[in-house]
């Protein structure tokens, strides 16, 4: 998994029947520390996760399809997890933004 | 997924009989604010979009044969919709070309 | 899929059983325009390409073993079309080589 | 597989049931002779790793969950074993930190 | 499949017990000359490789369990020849080490 941030929503008037009623995410990739790393995911969404949050993304699609207990969804990347720190080496970095 | 923009078409005269009358689009890659990234992906299209649109595009095979119903497809990546709006940092930013 | 351009040939006396009679070509990675990218792949051949030809690769086990019709196949690229021309911005690209 | 080291912990309060009791482990990327690449996996643990150390990372959806007996588990990355040394080019690096 | 060269070998006294007696092998990856990228990939091998040997490598975890008839195969890259020769733009390559 690879922490994100989410930064908007991608809104799409055609799109494939499967996707109706699905958030589609933003979210732009950030290194181990935080940072921006320039790269980006669009997400379907599993937590209720809001713009500015940093959130744990599982970017696999059989994965992605059984959290969201989808088993035909056209999907690769969901969000699973609202991170509120980062314990690195003895350090507590509090990323609730 | 990621944010594509059709560039154009590929024509293959001699191909896999499983590619037949499939229409497989050139598609640029762009970043999360929408700018060229100079990556690309040929993507077979669900949703009917043309050349200069911004389009969705899942890049995941097994997701990618579920969208097409296509149980046995040869493919991997697929535009799965039309991307109208995104909206950054409360911004809304129109992607209609 | 990506696009690719047929190099040369990778001589294996001792390979497991699975690739025994299987030809491995070496293929240059193209970016959207046709130009190198310093990047290969070496993949299965379905269409009998040549060196030289401009190729369409499709990267992704699992269709690659269905379009071979070769369930236990130990592959990830295929080469499952030879691309004539590229169709980009209203402009015909020959690719033939 | 690849090399990875041990940097820390994520926090996350707010996750998918299925990570409940679930430890998620930085880990950054290390090149072939154990220096830090500046890349990084969240990763599930198998065989308690703790910070600091150079861990075996899988990377790969259904191996992943095939090594961890979670047949629906949403993830993609598992550390499946702690690394002592590395014998390259018949030197020996000891890595244990 | 991409081309690599046996550096070294990976020990690990610590590791899940589906990897006990398996033999992992740190393999450099080389570009389409047989020039080494500085990436590398830690393999599990079938063919008998040893350092110095440029190899084949599939990088891809259902084809990895499928070659080494291995079906819960906690693996994503195997080494699946030995490559003796590239024939490349007409010029035959010895890289037989």
């Amino acid at each position: 998994m690879i922490l994100g941030k989410v930064s908007g929503t991608v809104v799409s008037t055609i799109s494939h029947p499967l996707y109706d009623h699905r958030r589609l995410l933003m979210c732009d990739l950030l290194d181990a520390g935080g940072a921006d790393t320039g790269g980006y995911l669009i997400c379907v969404d599993t937590v209720g996760a809001g713009p500015g949050e940093t959130v744990l993304i599982l970017d696999e699609g059989n994965g992605a399809r059984q959290v969201l207990a989808w088993k035909d969804g056209p999907i690769r990347a969901v969000i699973v997890g609202i991170v509120d720190q980062l314990l690195i080496d003895e350090v507590v970095y509090d990323v609730t933004g």
